[in-house]
């Protein structure tokens, strides 16, 4: 299934940036960045819990929120995108 | 529906800053803002249309990107929340 992670890492502080940072790491593990805080994850329950778990662990939940969205199997209808960095195909290579 | 709209705004120059806060600007008048760069919008494809045409002629399709996910009418068991600001009634008014 397509599971689509958003999120939003408070980064006035330099703990703050590193959240950031080992968020976004961890994320590439599991899927394509395709913006600067939307992963798109083609994964089954048991990865989507797993990274769900790792960032939990990493986020401040009083000052950043992570959101997902599980959009199934058929989720190719279901993505439109509109200008730059049309990039991405989740199940595959990067093609640029 | 419920239509997720994220998007992702260079915002290097003033122009990139003014853009942004365009973005931001029309897509409140669609929906909820439940990240920085997400909004989620119970809307028909008509409003659905009229925000894209609306936000294409804002963007910058060779440094700016927008990315609307489909999530139809079932969609309240396929959202998640971690963290900080779990506020949003997408249909409803702000719950604190």
């Amino acid at each position: 299934m397509l599971v689509l992670i958003t999120y939003d890492v408070n980064t006035e502080t330099e703990t703050g940036k590193r959240r950031l940072r080992r968020v976004a790491k961890q994320c590439v593990n599991y899927g394509q960045r395709v913006q600067n805080s939307v992963f798109e994850c083609v994964m089954d329950a048991a990865k989507c819990r797993e990274v769900k778990n790792k960032l939990e662990k990493i986020i401040d939940k009083d000052k950043d929120s992570l959101r997902f969205y599980y959009l199934g199997n058929k989720y190719k209808s279901k993505v439109e995108h509109i200008g730059a960095k049309e990039s991405f195909d989740v199940e595959g290579t990067l093609i640029i």
